[in-house]
């Protein structure tokens, strides 16, 4: 039996959160005097009745949840959420509610894809809400990969497993210190992040709102042009901050604890920093000689879009279309990268690469040793039969939905380009496809309606690490 | 060490084989009066002093074959004979060593991507020595996915593994009566697909030329307008000699030798006619709908071209692109699929997803169920840690050659479609890409030096299975 009265209880106070936080952009607005306040009192109310009709079902219930549980709790608080974040969209002029929910899927899971045009012209609340979701969408996902994915050993993330990931009562006082500690780190970097935007000459609502979507690696701007707008200084300050945003926050907080850089020395770290200074300088380079640009120039530009692709963030600064055709395979390729487990960014993530990486080697020994013994490790752990099934499932899942995903909008009348760029970017979290529909200088909003749930989908799956919602599809799931 | 001499000997018989058949264009250039029979002379005459230098280098050796002498000799075989059957191309007016080169390769791996057009102009002995090339490939590559690829367990061919892949010399004679039975079984397929082409209309030489590119899934023709140019009933001819050249070639011999249909009973069979069917009819319910056209002319394209994709041949018939933008995008994915292990068709094949299905199921299941035990079986067999470690290498290393030749591709200044599907269709040995350039109304000829190379280089890797060929790269390899 799946214990429905928990769930709605926890689902309830969500929404309350949610209800509760559309009171800042509320106040936007008034101090504004833009006159939306209203329309997000107005969401805030439906939401937060709909919070204690939750919350009532499940008052009083003992919060003891399965691991069963915890698969549909996890899809479903993402859904249900949405669905309600999604109202002071609907409420501002243009907006269906199918392009709201897409506005807001895109947001919490920090993909970042927009159907709004004119931004530059758009009211400060909307925009403040735009990128409250992804900040939100942000820790959320950091949280569910200390603590809810290793456990579940959703694509081989039982690798990453440590106390903080056990969910029993005994550790419950522990996981909620971590948890304190995570959202501190990542309040403390958002706000460094400011400052160095201010510094590199932001106003402070673009200082704010970019920090807000850089940590994140959302992706969100407040203006179309997104970070051309801005100076040298703003793009090294964005590089860095997307790059620690696709660290694995809990060493930050180990790191704390334990008060030793000690754990620093984890090979996915390495191996990320190894990937970002080799693939920047290539770049770089390649990009001076392709455009004949000086070669700082062109480092600040190959950097930032770079790690804006590789942590997923997908903020474009100049169309990196018009770097000549190679750029636009190669950045279709750094698509799939992504940063580390337990950050806020999507994709396959360098662990993964990695962990392949040894299978390989292992098995191509074996081909010629068919008889010998290979041990394996990752970061001193064994690498066990189960998370290389698991690794295997991931990958597999992974591909299908790409695969499907961008059938189905070619299907719908969406352009071979934009489907298979579209349907990539959604589901590794990224933002911008490729093209001049949806490319860097594009956005969303001409797509047709079946296609925007459907990459709204895509997004979902591609956050959660698409595992946690395809146990839901087996019948096994639902029989007891 | 590796054993230099045995291996020597061995292609001096391969190259001897290789002079022997060139005299076959040679007699055809004689028949037809086309004044080319020198050229083939001459080179059957090089080819044969070549032969004779390896063969006397490893004379009265003892013809013992480590594991690693076999992967050696494997890719060193298809490298060498594709240098020297090169040599007619050169000899024909217009063609560089590297288009002989690339025309070669991408005919013995039955690849059938072409350099030449005016193909209805071409000389008689020159068209026949391509489609030779491939028929040879074909029946070749059979024999290493029965002989040779499951007893080295190549991307989880243990799987198939038979008395007959047992390479001891206990097996010599069984292994020889069977290498013996699969040439017969293929030869025999290859003259009912020539009777079948005549009954639909063809001239006796196409009929043969055209038989022998069927067969072997390799897609050569006798005219640039491939197979628009023939009858309807020869399009089903083809569909029909595709598909069973599709199949694994074994299970007709062990038919043959146990007089019993239940050697059918296969899952990989089931697997992929199931596939086959369910997919040409929705691609023909769209196709009629799409195109607005009767429903059965809309299934007879369907068919033969999704045949001719899925099973790696690469045949154009009315060029699919102008099916609409959705086509492209189906028609890219479908070359990824590919046919049955022990069949003349490349790419990915039906086993592979079938096994990653099982492994995905199962891993499902365990996340709902972590401790309980799941078995595994496929055809009857257990899918073992090794299998599924081998599937994953040959996964990884598939996707990397892709993604690597495409962005050599693109770097020497292909344009990004080619670039792609131009990898894609090299190392699945399906043929065409998609795009102007090098699509099935296309061909690779305007394409740099370098792409040539690299292209072949990806042919040969896809039709080795990659990880034959990737074993040498290890320092292992090489070390004792
Ligand atoms: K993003
Ligand atoms: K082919």
């Amino acid at each position: 039996m799946i214990n429905i009265r928990p769930l709605s209880f926890l689902l309830g106070l969500f929404l309350a959160v949610v209800a509760g936080l559309m009171l800042i952009p509320a106040g936007v607005s008034l101090y504004h005097a833009e006159g939306l306040a209203g329309e997000f009192f107005k969401s805030s109310m439906i939401t937060f009745i709909a919070a204690m009709m939750a919350a009532s079902t499940g008052f009083r219930s003992r919060l003891t949840l399965s691991t069963r549980d915890l698969y549909l709790f996890t899809t479903l608080t993402w859904v249900v959420v949405s669905l309600f974040a999604a109202l002071p969209f609907t409420f501002y002029h243009h907006i269906s509610y199918t392009d709201a929910f897409f506005e807001t899927m895109s947001g919490i899971t920090t993909t970042g894809s927009t159907v709004l045009s004119g931004l530059d012209d758009t009211a400060w609340s909307i925009l403040i809400w735009r990128s409250l979701l992804q900040w939100l969408g942000g820790i959320g996902f950091i949280v569910m990969g200390v603590a809810i994915f290793p456990m579940l050993n959703v694509g081989g993330m039982r690798l990453f497993r440590t106390e903080s990931s056990d969910w029993s009562d005994k550790w419950m006082p522990r996981t909620q210190l971590i948890g304190r500690s995570l959202v501190k780190v990542y309040l403390l970097l958002t706000v460094l992040c400011c400052l160095g935007y201010l510094a590199a000459g932001m106003t402070p609502f673009e200082a704010i709102n970019h920090a807000m979507t850089t940590l994140s690696t959302g992706g969100y701007s407040t203006t179309d042009s997104s970070m051309t707008h801005f100076s040298s200084l703003a793009h090294w300050n964005g590089s860095l901050f997307m790059f620690l945003g696709g660290l694995p926050m809990l060493i930050f907080v180990q790191m704390m604890h334990m008060r030793s850089v000690r754990v620093w020395n984890d090979q996915q770290v390495k191996g990320y920093l190894a990937f970002v200074i080799a693939a920047s300088l290539t770049l770089g380079w390649w990009l001076s000689r392709e455009q004949q640009m000086e070669f700082f120039p062109a480092l600040t530009l190959a950097t930032f879009n770079l790690i804006s692709v590789v942590t997923t963030t997908g903020f474009a600064s100049t169309d990196y279309s018009a770097w000549g055709p190679a750029a636009s395979i190669i950045f279709f390729f750094l698509m799939f990268v992504g940063a580390c487990s337990g950050s806020t960014s999507g994709a396959i993530k360098i662990f993964r690469f990695q962990l392949a990486g040894a299978v390989l080697h292992k098995a191509l020994r074996q081909q010629i040793h068919p008889s010998a013994q290979f041990p394996q490790r990752y970061n001193r752990r064994t690498i066990s039969e189960d998370i290389v099934r698991s690794l295997v499932s991931f990958s597999m899942l992974f591909i299908a939905t790409i695969v499907l995903l961008a059938l189905f909008l070619v299907l719908v009348g969406v352009d071979p380009v934009s489907s298979l760029t579209g349907a990539v970017t959604a589901v590794t979290n990224v933002g911008p496809g490729l093209g001049e529909v949806i490319g860097p200088a594009g956005n969303f909003a001409s797509l047709p309606d079946a296609a925007k749930w459907a990459l709204s989908l895509g997004m979902l799956l591609g956050r959660l690490e698409i595992i946690t919602v395809a146990v839901l599809l087996l019948p096994t799931f639902w029989r007891y």
